[in-house]
């Protein structure tokens, strides 16, 4: 099943401890549109400037990323630049420029007008908003936001959640959107202003998800190189996301391997700058680290070992 | 098998958002051994004062704990003052009496020389080692530390270390004790000082454990309402050392159960102050929580989906 997808295409400049790049190809649409590529076809909305040429186009080919939905405005890409410290939880926006995306009014193409997926990437809820009023009947709508649009459009936010069946976003802005500290109280809150199931993220901490049913916990992958974080949120949109379009039953048991699947994905991303990692990983690699996550979380009943084995000591 | 534990036995003062209390029974020894007792038999040694009476001592009565190793010295009872803020990860000492700490000498008694399973409780690592010669032949050294050890008597630490075969210890320690910033590289680090499996502790975040043959993840449970995290660290270490002490085989499968049963127990001493709910909870509440834990991080394999269940909308 196809997914709508908007956000931002964008160039970012980004300097962590393990080095830097000055003008590589980013933006919250693009992450999540290579990462859900791998499980379902992707239809695009953004917009782009003259400095994104076919080069840098180049980036969705090969893929299942319809981009009709693309749009060249004149002027420049986003564009954003920020750093990390050795914790790479928290980015430091260093500059923002919108550039083309100040004027930018999502119109979505009359070919995407029947995607039942929609993901609404995180930008301003008012575009959101008039994105999803352009789809004719979607079935699974998700949606990302920030602390910026929780502090400056909460009324404009609320009505858009009020739309929205599956909400990501992290573990500040839940708080910050819900006025409660404590997350299992923050959850409610948020779930009784529309979205039936919430996932929060919580950088190298893993995710937190509650629905009507049940609340799940995943742990992030423990990586021995971290390179850059940029875009590890949306990776984990587009599997999560990606997984549930591909998905004919979407119950909490596909929301959990799709929890998985986005942490495999944000593990991936994170291991190189850029969209590099993600172009590279293939399907094969993307099982095997579903299955190591597996591994690192598996624990037997506390019923009697059936096996005698040997005894390593501890 | 029998567990000789030896740490603080203590009078704590603390405040949280939620509540305070002004002197009630804490100390690392005891929070473990009250945890611990529910799956083996705890053999505890400590110092208490004059003010630590009958009345205090009954909280170790009716349950498995041989308190033959505690010294009543003249003086005061250890005393810790402390508070926590919304962000009950981190506690904010206000006081530290040391009282008759400060002259203890533990002596281990004859009838707990045999003691397989020792837990060295988080105190000078000098005194840890001086407990750990007296004791004859252990097949399982657990211990605990912290930052201020680390500082201040590295040598002595890393000497102790060399006999411990399973660390616990929280995140910001593993840094501090390793220098490395990345935790997998923290843990192999730390691994190669001596203990063959390290438990990191995260709080609220949960737990990372590595062995020789692999990594473990498990979340904190998500609880609504948390009073008070004093003694969580040791609750755990009692619920994870405790089951060990009690299994026949310690492979990788123990320890993760252990884990489980750590975090049980941590999370059911954050429920109330002090000891209060580690005091009235039950073996079937234990059982209970756990299997809540395996439904909180249970996720299926990606094949198929075997039935067609009814699809419930996210």
């Amino acid at each position: 099943m196809s997914i709508l997808v908007v956000g931002s295409v964008a160039f970012d400049a980004v300097k962590t401890p393990f080095g830097e790049v000055t003008k590589a190809i980013g933006g919250s649409a693009t992450y999540f549109s290579l990462s859900a590529s791998n499980f379902a076809d992707v239809r695009l909305v953004a917009a782009i400037g003259n400095d994104f040429g076919a080069k840098e186009m180049a980036v969705f080919d090969g893929r299942a990323i319809d981009t009709a939905g693309m749009v060249r405005m004149d002027g420049e890409t986003f564009f954003w630049r920020g750093e990390y410290g050795y914790d790479l939880n928290d980015a430091k926006t260093l500059e923002t420029r919108l550039n083309v995306f100040e004027k930018f009014r999502p119109v979505v193409p009359p070919s995407y007008l029947d995607s039942k997926v929609v993901f609404l990437g995180n930008i301003d809820p008012e575009l959101q908003g008039e994105v999803l009023s352009q789809v004719k009947s979607p079935e699974l709508v998700a949606a990302d936001t920030m602390n910026f649009w929780i502090q400056g459009k909460k009324p404009e936010l609320i009505e858009t959640l009020r739309r929205v069946d599956l909400l990501l976003i992290n573990e500040s802005e839940a708080r910050m959107l819900s006025g409660e500290h404590n997350l299992v109280m923050a959850a409610r809150n948020i779930r009784a202003l529309g979205p039936k199931t919430l996932v929060i993220k919580r950088g190298e901490y893993g995710v937190l998800a509650f629905t009507e049913r049940s609340s799940f916990a995943a742990p992030a992958y423990p990586l021995e190189s971290v390179f850059d974080p940029t875009g590890a949120g949306d990776s984990f949109a587009g599997g999560l996301v990606g997984y549930l379009a591909s998905c004919v039953v979407r119950d909490d048991s596909a929301l959990r391997r799709g929890i998985i699947l986005g942490q495999v994905m944000a593990s991936f991303n994170v291991e190189d700058f850029s969209v590099r990692r993600l172009r590279s990983v293939t399907t094969p690699e993307i099982r095997a680290r579903f299955e190591a996550f597996r591994q690192l979380v598996h624990f037997e009943d506390l019923e009697p070992a059936s096996a005698k084995t040997p005894f390593p000591k501890l």
